[in-house]
């Protein structure tokens, strides 16, 4: 069983989960603080929750560079439309293949760097087209173990459905499986939401406990088909609004 | 600025941060995975969350040693007497200022230990009589920075109400002044609620940006005295239930 381990001495980086309640949704904030200008990225911001964290990247001093998302979300709209209506220099950051719109594209293999640290690309389709993992780099210079921060592909237990926006229950199977599973075992796992109140998983866990992923490809097909979930509530006026950055009419 | 380090080389403590969504409470797992029989604790289990709670800590591999809580909650029912009567070998802890019956008590000064890791009890008065502070040793085998379980002493940018349970607005600040905000800037502050989605401050943080406790000592009892808060709507529920670690009639 790998281990959730813990807190070092002041290292390079400032990592804050913020949690959004009305969409159960989880933004990340990471930071280089050793760097002078202390760039940071948030992954996953929700248009709600802008204000309070502009004001903690504020307080802690902190240059927002990047407000990227993992995929096009059904669920909440992105704040990242609204965080560069209100900073302008941030740039926002989405896969190419999601067909969204945004100031840059990642692909596979890239890396989105802040300071010294980076976020590695892995695509991980399967819940959309376009759904990326990002996941902090294995340099010596960061830490360890690794974070990744899967979006719906991988949640805690569980994953997010297949059945909208380009789903494939076989992409998906398959890209948690070689993208994800294939990580460290103390690889700690930071997901788009969580419903039951959890905050992190590890890939030992998931590798061990996640009730739909350890099953054979047959199966977890077979349970993705038969979830008989009601239409996304939102989906309708997220996903447009999701498509170019949570915006549709620029402020500017 | 304090900042908020991060993440190291697997060690011995697991931990693992836990949400109620319903009362916003935080509830934190502790282990020593180094022990051979990886003792652990909870601090702040909620009756509605316990069956999560067990599962993952049997999933983790860990032996449930203490159920604790920093005070007489008011606004849910804690799980510590249901966890006792599906694990009968936990006790469960309060503070002997708080008036409560459990298993052990706890003054200030005292260490609750679980393996080669132990918790420093600080008495921190004022949102309750018997409100204590559980903050991780400071032993070199023990993880920097630290960290402050504060209960709701201390919450995110604020703190607990001061007009029912004993509470002592004069107490609270002399409290949290001694007690929390004299420990290292990068000390890391776990409180048991936070209602707008943060899940972590520090010492630092708390220290520039508190909207209560930064103010002077008179200032804040007025902004105290002038809250106008409705009646806490579970107390007459929640607090006898408390009392007696949230089971009335003992389940054996
Ligand atoms: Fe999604
Ligand atoms: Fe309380």
């Amino acid at each position: 069983m790998a281990t959730y381990s813990t807190l070092s001495q002041p290292s390079k980086l400032l990592f804050r989960q913020l949690f959004e309640k009305e969409s159960s949704t989880y933004t990340y904030l990471l930071a280089d603080v050793l760097h002078p200008s202390k760039p940071a990225v948030l992954i996953d911001p929700v248009d709600k929750t802008v204000d309070r964290d502009l004001s903690l990247i504020q307080e802690l001093g902190l240059k927002l560079v990047y407000a990227i998302n993992t995929h096009v979300h059904a669920d909440h709209v992105t704040g990242t439309g609204l965080i560069k209506s209100k900073v302008p220099d941030v740039k926002s950051i989405i896969s190419r293949a999601s067909g969204a719109t945004a100031d840059l594209y990642v692909e596979h293999g890239d890396k989105v760097s802040f300071g010294d640290l980076f976020l590695e690309v892995r695509a991980t389709p399967g819940h959309t087209v376009g759904c990326v993992t990002y996941v902090t780099g294995d340099a010596s210079d960061h830490l360890q173990p690794r974070m990744a921060f899967t979006g719906d592909a991988l949640l805690i237990r569980g994953c997010g459905r297949t059945d909208f926006q380009g789903g494939s229950s076989e992409k998906l199977y398959k890209s948690v499986h070689s993208q994800i599973f294939t990580l460290p075992k103390d690889t700690l796992l930071y997901p788009a939401h969580d419903y039951r109140g959890f905050t992190v998983s590890t890939v030992g866990e998931e590798l061990q406990y996640n009730s739909r992923l350890t099953k054979d490809e047959e199966t977890f097909k077979n349970i993705m088909e038969n979830l008989n979930l009601p239409y996304p509530k939102m989906i309708d006026m997220a996903v447009p609004a999701n498509m170019v950055c949570g915006i549709q009419s620029k402020p500017t």
